[in-house]
């Protein structure tokens, strides 16, 4: 086992969103102190981190200053230019190791080496030309997806083709970007499995969580997902080997498709290396967080628990949802968590609720 | 009900230990920032405040200046001096109101406010000279405690007496200070109440603790408390009854001491107008916390859900304690909270571990 930050020691965060804000309380509780990087002058992290420097993703010499002043560096979004994390390695360890960035950064390179690990995914085709395209959808049935490679999230970047016309505009709206065709899975349900893995190869796994999306946002998260043992024994084996394969170190996300009665039953849609919205749950339901047991890894400490104590259904308060705050304060059974952001923009995370019932 | 402080603004704390680091970060999960007042350099809630000032508890001038910048102010230790409270309320309401902390601040005033109350304590008698004591004597018997009136904390301030001479040469210690004499309660054991009080009146109540100190510093406290349904509701309406007699606002902690048998069987001992130590397993154990139960009762919110889904025992790390960190992070079951002091002085409170088991 490689030697633990101890506590007093500063952890340096890229990216001062929602993610960051938590997992800087979280570090607040081992006694761990955060320096939060952002290029925003103002973002949520910054209301609870010890120190705070506001720089560019691309200024390399920025990264290895703040770098230099922290124990260890991790990013609480997955778009982190591969340079700026060269840069802090430059410094100190990066945990999750870059490598876990460059797959899950490209749709495409994630896809690949899923297949490669012998894991199932929808079928797809890489797309960056109007020829590709065309050899693409002799290979991927439609309905199909076609989805940037790179830089996408909460829906962004993607369209649904239904026919030969449709795809071609769809390439085209992208203005060259490469693209991935992606088969429409038809699906039960979409579940999701946050994986722990410690400096030392040690694996935990969260209780499988069961997701609903609206308008290509999580809407909500529900444990216990509806879901025979068989099947949570298979997710819990594919995002350990996903890990694994990776030497992942921290939180690893992997969303999955689940198909019942289906050959196989379970796909993966994408992985995020980093804590999830899918995980917010386990902020009241665990005795220890998502954001604590990423920060124990990365940090060498022990892992810590991640049984849950209690079901829970996450719900996520997007935009305008927030302004119900004093109502979902009032609920019973319910604890509210706000993200301190100013604007509630639409489509815009501003908080989430965990409505928490005895286990069954 | 008067305007709640909405989400996005500021409560100003003064004091920076631990439990102000623990409203901080309660305050983060609501959406509000914290600015922290302490006079010292860079005490362990700088770490997770959004805003800083280091000044003097005596500068009334610093602290109306600082209360203008938050919307509400309010306080982590009980001994913030009066003349600090009424700047502070120059700018902005200040809760617990300054009331509370006038009783709380001198045993004397404390003592007999309860009496006035009804409210069961020790015998007691005011002594400040010599003549005093000899008064005392023949009112409280021996073995009794001399405390000072003013600025005890874990023990401090205060010596067992077993004879004359002994409560003679105790006076003398205190230079000067007006002390009282306390007779001595052979109390089965030790509990606290921790009750909350809204803006509107509301309140509400967390189980009641068990708590075992050692050379004077809580050591550890349990919930349940080894105590029956008429003790407890005895216990709460003893809490409930202070709380609205100080027209309190946010969470007040009440000592008492439960005599088996006795009549009566519950005396107080000592209250504390702010969160308490003996409310720390709440973090782990309850959907909301002491800390954000009282983080939104002095901003105007509905109160949260006192109730706990475990069974808890919170254990202080003091001093060296602190050194088994790795250790107890890898206990089943243990939650470990850290404050981030550099140095563990013997007698210091560095963190704390709450073990959680299922509720019975």
């Amino acid at each position: 086992m490689p030697d633990a930050l101890p506590p007093g020691s500063t952890i340096g965060i890229m990216g001062g969103g929602q993610l960051g804000r938590m997992l800087a309380v979280a570090a607040s509780r081992l006694g761990l102190k955060t320096h939060i990087y952002s290029d925003e002058a103002d973002p949520p992290a910054f209301d609870v981190a010890a120190a705070r420097t506001v720089g560019s993703y691309s200024d390399a010499a920025a990264i290895e200053a703040f770098a230099r002043r922290v124990g260890v560096v991790t990013c609480e979004f997955e778009n982190v230019p591969a340079e700026a994390l060269q840069a802090a390695l430059r410094a100190v360890p990066v945990y999750p190791p870059p490598f876990s960035f460059a797959v899950a950064q490209d749709r495409l390179t994630e896809k690949t080496f899923m297949r490669e690990l012998g894991i199932a995914v929808a079928p797809f085709a890489a797309v960056a030309t109007a020829a590709d395209l065309k050899a693409a959808l002799g290979q991927v049935k439609l309905p199909a997806i076609l989805k940037t490679r790179r830089f996408g999230y909460d829906g962004k970047g993607q369209a649904l083709v239904r026919s030969e016309a449709e795809a071609r505009d769809a390439l085209a709206q992208l203005e060259g970007a490469p693209a991935v065709l992606e088969g429409l899975v038809a699906f039960t349900r979409e579940l999701s499995v946050l994986v722990v893995r410690g400096l030392d190869g040690a694996l935990q796994y969260y209780d499988t969580v069961e997701n609903v999306h609206a308008h290509g946002i999580l809407a909500t998260s529900r444990v216990p997902a509806h879901i025979s043992a068989g099947v949570t024994a298979e997710a819990r084996a594919i995002a350990g080997k996903i890990a694994e394969a990776l030497q992942h170190v921290g939180v690893l996300a992997v969303e999955l498709f689940h198909c019942e009665g289906g050959t196989p039953a379970l796909l993966v849609n994408e992985i995020a290396p980093r804590v999830h919205n899918s995980g917010h749950w386990t902020l009241d339901a665990c005795l220890v967080s998502q954001f604590e047991s990423h920060v124990r890894a990365i940090c060498g400490w022990p892992l810590g628990q991640t049984s849950r104590h209690s079901d829970a259904v996450m719900t996520n308060l997007i935009g305008g949802d927030v302004e119900r705050w004093r109502e979902l304060a009032a609920e019973e059974g319910v604890a509210v968590h706000l993200y301190g952001k100013a604007e509630a923009r639409p489509g815009r995370k501003m908080g989430h609720t965990n409505r928490l019932t005895p286990k069954l």
